[in-house]
Parts: structure tokens; sequence; C-alpha cells
């Protein structure tokens, strides 16, 4: 029925509130069941989850929804490009024609095989066996080929998947950047590799005993500015970061006991996440100017704190004395010099999760280059082994021992998450960026961190980028904020003026 | 429509296990906000709830179930009235007429009068200060007149509301038993009170270590019978129970590291909530038949643990050498008669949630006597303090020095629960008879829990009451448990049988 846009606005809003509620309900349920759920409850929790997900899928697509936004857009109300009403109609919008373009069954095929995939996935891993895990894989990517195809794409089959985790970026312009990027880091990454100055990483391998590394990491967080009054740090098997509502945005992590980065850098960078969530603006909540930009732009927030603030000379300027204090045993005699090359130890390794960051990026690269390669037909699914360990060979000078370090070791592709790992990456150049232009208008950060103040960068991030929601894109946030495009010359810069000279290389 | 018994029982069950998913989504998120919600979740959290509850309520009252329901009524399916389809039927019946003749209007008005009568209550209970909440009270007592009226009644106002938690009962016939009852109880109290002998309580307010009380209590929970595989114990300012679904019933508790048993038995009681939930029949979760008979019959479970196990002279021949061995330098030394008699400590106090099992029921006959007298008018709002401590004396021989240890101690009527109070004392009439007749069945009780066999009454229980849902109505059920309808005898005769020879009377 014909209405009026401020009418339909209001219903609008009704809507996408509820179904936004329905799946802060569902954060939450998922939060719990890798937190705190008993074991005997899982099959429940499976159930409920999918009562809420179907909720909000109805919710969100229902054809009420297509003829409320239908009756906005173009109405006064969008006039301005960059308001808010005008940009949560243009991502509601947009969220709607993909969501709804999708078959009902396709989807249902594709969360059936998302389920079947992982278990087959965790057995095939555990035996280095990628002939078990071949008929999963190969399904997936034909259904993510039928899904791409329902939802349409400009270029490339590839750019529909992007789109699901870095919206508007294309394939072209992220090989374009990426491509850039690898040449000049994979000359670097050798050079580092060849030098014979290796820290001492034994400084970090002692005993660090858990509850206080939980008080140094709580602590540690804090200072950045996550704010523990709308969050907690729970212990979970894979650290996350998940935003339940307004005040309400919960990390978790993993401790070692014999290991003090593992979990302090993994507290960083969720609390690195958290605090993006803790600055969307809460008035927007549920609505698209309330929401993250992107994958690319969360994980941006995340890795500025992790590496570029918490593996930062000025941050252990300012800790290392406390960490001395806090792990005496461990660190009594031990030079600031000694352990801050120790955390930023750079090698080559097989396993994404493990490593640094410099050589993290050519992981990314790897993976992102036979993602094209697997939906533009270049590369045949029985093939991956093989080509992700030639690959491998000529970027980090070795070759995985088998599958289960190799192509198998990740659990993106079993859980149907093509196009994922590009973001990851993307983050590391956004942050550069970011960081870069931050230097420029905060004046002397380095000084800044060593005298424990993080907040001028934490309060710099929620006004350019955190309260902006998605008022815009992420390639036009980047512009915006840093008055340039995306570009790879800002995170080689940032990368090689700290590893050359860590490391003695040019 | 009509249709097909058969189908409209498929559809009834879909949209009735769909609210019920709805509902123990919104029990996590209850549980949650107790025990690890971050304090700035607050106002999110209600936004969640008040969303879910509105969906579950709109859900189970909507027109359609009254359609199904009665296609449903009077056809074969229902023809043998204690099969699962007719218990199912019935209860779904006499919940949908209650539900839908509450004008929502009136629903609103209750819980605003609740959210708003809650927060004045804490402010006048810190104030002493009843002139303060005697506004919301008289208010909330007027709505729940209304509420009454609306749902209708057969003798008197107070029928209505008592139905809510102990659903079939009457005023009439609970006022009978717990009459009965008091008539022996008071002069048993005060002989008691009269008597020279004490315990020495002290025994129990030493340094009792948190984490030790946690593992200790964590192994008498489970010994007694719950599973931990499908629970867990937190903790939170006030103790509960909350079963999330199949698997996942969870338990809390509140630790003082100078007393032992305030947390032992909470975690027994909770503890019995819990194996009374878990042993419901799963396969019918979501319908009647998978729910508890009401809640004096939980409350039975609850004590029966807490106090006919937990407090009995067998329960701790088993765990006071463990006791000991746990807590050694404050129970070294200690005689187990002394231990035994100071955990069975009997005194009036102000205050019910921290009296004994003797004087508790006293507690709740003032309450139960006192709302009765309100609602059939014989007492008005104003009135209160001076009927309550008038009470008191006669019972207790002893006057509250204020309100807030008198009749501003409970939260409940600020939250509107006025008929609640009474299937706390049902919970312990039924819980001795279920008991004595449990020792008939299984032999020497005594013995078993003496050798740390718990399982043989936990089975019992299981199959008699947990397993049968709700089958029958608390009345039928002990009837047909105990072969007798309910009655004061055995609770009088447990306690006097237990508390005479402590503390030396007759």
């Amino acid at each position: 029925m014909p209405q009026k846009p401020e009418q339909a606005l209001k219903e609008l809003k009704q809507i996408i509130n509820e179904a936004a509620l329905l799946g802060s309900a569902a954060a939450l349920l998922g939060w719990d069941e890798r937190t705190y759920m008993p074991h005997g409850g899982s099959a429940h929790r499976a159930n409920q989850l999918a009562l809420l997900a179907g909720m909000v899928h109805d919710k969100a697509t229902s054809p009420r929804v297509g003829e409320l936004i239908g009756a906005i857009e173009g109405s006064a109300l969008t006039k301005d490009p960059l308001s808010v009403n005008a940009v949560n109609i243009r991502e509601l919008r947009r969220f709607y024609d993909k969501q709804t373009k999708v078959p009902k069954k396709l989807v249902e095929a594709i969360a059936h095989a998302e389920t079947t995939g992982q278990g087959i996935w965790v057995e095939a891993r555990k035996k280095s066996d990628f002939k078990m895990f071949y008929p999963s894989l190969e399904k997936m990517i034909d259904l993510k080929k039928q899904y791409a195809e329902a939802v349409g794409y400009e270029d490339v089959v590839y750019d529909a998947l992007l789109d699901d985790y870095e919206p508007y970026a294309s394939t072209k312009s992220v090989t374009k950047v990426l491509g850039k990027f690898r040449e000049e880091l994979v000359p670097f990454v050798a050079k580092i590799t060849g030098s014979p100055k290796k820290p001492n990483t034994s400084i970090l391998e002692r005993d660090y005993p858990v509850e206080k590394q939980r008080l140094f990491g709580e602590l540690a967080a804090a200072m950045i500015g996550y704010d523990f009054n709308g969050g907690r740090l729970d212990t979970t098997a894979h650290p996350f970061c998940t935003g339940i509502g307004p005040g309400d945005c919960r990390i978790t992590t993993r401790f070692n006991p014999k290991h003090l980065g593992q979990a302090l850098f993994g507290i960083l960078h969720e609390a690195g996440h958290g605090i993006y969530d803790q600055g969307l603006p809460e008035e927007h909540w549920g609505m698209p100017m309330g929401d993250a930009v992107s994958l690319g732009i969360h994980e941006s927030q995340s890795r500025m704190w992790e590496n570029m603030v918490g593996r930062s000379k000025p941050f252990w300027e300012f800790f290392f004395p406390l960490a001395q204090q806090t792990f005496h045993e461990s660190l009594v005699g031990v030079k600031f010099d000694d352990f801050f090359f120790a955390v930023n130890d750079v090698r080559p390794s097989f396993v994404r999760v493990e490593a640094d960051e410099v050589t993290y990026n050519l992981h990314i690269l790897l993976r992102f280059e036979i993602e094209q390669a697997i939906f533009n037909g270049e590369v045949k699914t029985k093939d991956i082994p093989k080509v992700w360990n030639d690959k491998f060979k000529s970027y980090f000078g070795i070759v995985p021992t088998s599958d289960a370090e190799g192509c198998l070791q990740d659990i993106h592709w079993a859980a149907g998450l093509f196009g994922y790992f590009a973001t990851y990456s993307l983050g590391n150049l956004y942050s550069a960026q970011f960081f870069a232009k931050a230097k420029e208008d905060l004046g002397d950060l380095d000084a800044q961190f060593a005298a424990g103040k993080f907040r001028p960068l934490r309060d710099w991030l929620r006004k350019n980028i955190h309260s902006q929601g998605r008022r815009y894109r992420a390639e036009e946030l980047v512009k915006k904020v840093t008055g340039k495009p995306l570009d790879h010359k800002p995170l080689m810069k940032y990368l090689s003026g700290k590893f050359a000279p860590l490391y003695g290389v040019k």
C-alpha cells in the first residue's frame, strides 16, 4: 500500500529493530555456546539458534520491508545521500535485494553443507586427509557458484562472494592493491629471512601465570580504551569479539601459561574490535548507521591496536616496567631491546593464525589468489593441495609437510567463507593508512604511547571512523579520512620502517 | 477452519515449540543478566527480553492456537485423559483461556507497575519507609484485583492469584491444611525456643575458603544426582535455578567465606530444583507434559534435598569426614554431634530467607494469611505493617524493630507475586509426604545416605514425579504417589522426629 515516507520509515525501523534484537539474542546465545554452556545443551542450542536465524531472515526479507524501502527511496527523506536516512535506506536496499535473490532452497543447502562440511573438515584435518574433505569442498564451491549467480556480480563470480564480507569491494581493485603489495612484500620477507639477526623468543616462553596474564591483559585493554563497564573478557578455544548490543560487547582469549604473547596480543586484537563496536553510534543501533562498515575496516581496528600500537616500541616503553613488575620471575634482567625484538619476531611458518604481522599478509595473498583461481575455473578443487604448496614455496621458501599444515588448516572453506580471507589483509592496509594519518593529526603519538596515553588515538578513531557507522563505504571512508585512495605504500612503509632496523636489512 | 485433529496437533505443537524456544532464549538472557552481563548492557537486555516476552505471549495466545486446541478437544486423540495428548490439550486450554481473558492494557499496566514498584521497593526497604512504598503497593493490589476479576475464580479473589503459581489449588484447601499445620507448629516452635539446649553455631562461622566451598558444593550436588554435563554452578547475588532446555539447567549460589552452610545448603536446594528439571521427559520439552507440575511441587524437590537429605544425620555421616578433610583448619576436633546440631539450628528470626526449616513455615503462614486478608478486604494496605508485627509477635514471640526487617523484606509484592508464598510451605508439606513414602518404598534410606548412595532416592523421584511432567495435577500427584491426600502430619512428624530429640523437647 502506498504511504507517506515518514510513516514507512517508522514502520521499517520497527521491523528492522526487531530483527536486530532477535539477532542480538542469537549473538548472546552464540557467545554462551562458546563460553559457559554445558556440553549437554548443544542440541537444544542449535534448535534455538536455527529458529532465531530463520526469524531474523524472515523479518528482514519480508515483502513488507521491500515495500517500505520503496516508499522511502527517492523521497525528501533521502535527499542528502550522506544523511542518516539515506545511508540506512541505501544499505537496507542493498541487503534486501541481495538476500531476496537467493532461493530459499539454496540458502538451506548452503547452511546444511556448512554444518556437515565443518564436521568432515575437523576429521580430515586431524588425519591430514585432503581426499576425505574433497567431496564436501567441491560441493561447497558448487553451491557458492550458484549463490554468486543468484545474487549477481559485475565482473567475475568472485565479486559476489567478496561483497558479502567487504561490501562494494571488487576483485579487480583488491587484486590490484594486494598485487602491488605482494611485489614489495615477498622480497622484503626474503631479506628478513636471510638476516642473521634473530630475536631470543625464549624470553616469552617462560612461566607466565594465567591469572597474572589476565590482570595484565585487562589492564592493557582498559588502558587502550576498551570499556569493561560495557564488556568483559572470557576464555575460549578460539578467541573472538562479539557485540550483543549497546553497552555490551564482549571479548575472549586463550591463555598459554608458558607464553606471554599469545593471550596478550590476542586481547589487544579483540579489544580493538571491541573499541570499534563500543564507538558505533548507539542511537542508530540495529540500523546500518549503527553498524560497522565492513570486515576489512573492522580488522583495521583490531590490527592497529594489536600490532601498530601493541607491538610498538613506545607501547612497551610504558608497559615493559609493568610487565617486569607483574612477571618478575620470568622478566627479571631481561633487556628492553631484547624483549621488544622478541615480540616482533618475524619468520616464515606454515600456520596463518600463528604468523607474525609481516608474513601474515603472504598467507592471505596465497589464499586470496587460490580462491580467485577456484572461482574463475583456473584451479580444480582436486589440485588445491599442489597449488597451495607451490605457491607457498614461492612466497615463503618452504613447503608444508602435510595438508593439515597446508590447505586444510583453516575452517573458512568448510564453513563456506570464500571471499573472507582478503579482509584480513585489507584490514592491515586500511590500518596502516589510518595510522599514518592519525600520526599526522595527533602529533607525537610515540611520546603519547610512551606516557601511557592511548585515549587521543582512540578518540580520533571514534570521531573519524567508529561514530560514522556505515555512512561511508570502505573505499570512501579511506579517502574521507586520509585524503587518498587505498594504497599499499603506508603498510609497506610501516613494515620496513619497523622491521628493517630490527633485522638490519634495507 | 475445520481440520483433522492429527493435523491440528502437528501445527499446534509447532507453534507451542517455537514459543517455548523463544522462551528458553529469554531464559538464557535472564541467566546471563544475573551472572555475567556487563553492567552497561542492562538497557539493551530489557529491550531484548521485552520483545521475546511479547513474541512468546503472542504466539501462545494467538486465535490460531485457540482454533487448533478446539479442533483436538473431544477427538479420539484425547480420549484417555491421562494420555500425553489429553494432558497437553488440557493444560494448553487452561493456559490459553486464562491468558486470553486478560486485556492487553491490564497486562501492560501490571508489567509497568512491577518495574516501577520494584525500583521504589528497593529504596523504601533501604530506608525502612513503608509510606514510600505504600502507593506502589496499593496500585499493585488494585491491578491484581482487576486481574483476578478478569480471569475469574470459583470462590474468592485470591483463588485466581494462587492459581498462577499452584494451578488447581484453592484458597480454601490450602488454608485448611496450612491452618492445621499452624496449630501444631506454633506450640512446637515455642517449645524449641524455650529449650535451654542450643547448638554452637560458631562452628559454621569460621574460615571456609570460597574455592573449597565450591568444590565441596559441586561434589555434594553431583553425589545427590545433579548432572553437571547438563548443568553448571555460578555465583549470583540471589541464588536460583534456571532450565534453559534439555541438557541445560543451571544453578547458582552465593558464597560467604565465613560461613559453611549458606552456600552449601543453597547449592543442595537449587540442585534439587535442577534434578527435577533434568528428570522431566525430554521428548515432551516445550509442551505441558515436559513441564513441572507447579511451584509447590518444584519446591518439594528442592526442600527435600536441602533439608530432609542435606541436613539429615546420615547425609553428614557420609559427608562430615570429607568436610573435615576439606576444611581441616576450621573443623579439626569438631565433634559430629555438635556439627550436626549446628546445621540444624532453630531460632525465631525476622528474615524469611535466613530462617531454619522449622520456623520458615511460620514466615509463610504469616504472609499467606495477610495476603488473603488483603484480597478479601479485611486488611487495608496502610495497615499491613501493624498486622504484620502483631501476627509476628503471636507466632514468633518477637516483634520486628523496623519494616525493613518486617513487611518490606521481600520483593514479591513489589513484583506483583501475590499468591506465590504459599507454594514454599506447600513444597515442605509435599516434600515430607513424598519422603515418607520413599522411605517405605526404598527400605533403609538412612543406611543408603550414610554410605553415600543417593541415587535410589533420585531415581524414585524421577520415576514417580519428574518423568510424569504435568500428567497429574499437584493434588492428584500426591495421592497417586503416596496413596493419600495432602496432609500436614508427615511434615509435623518429620520435624518433631528430628528436632524434639535435638532440643530435648516433646
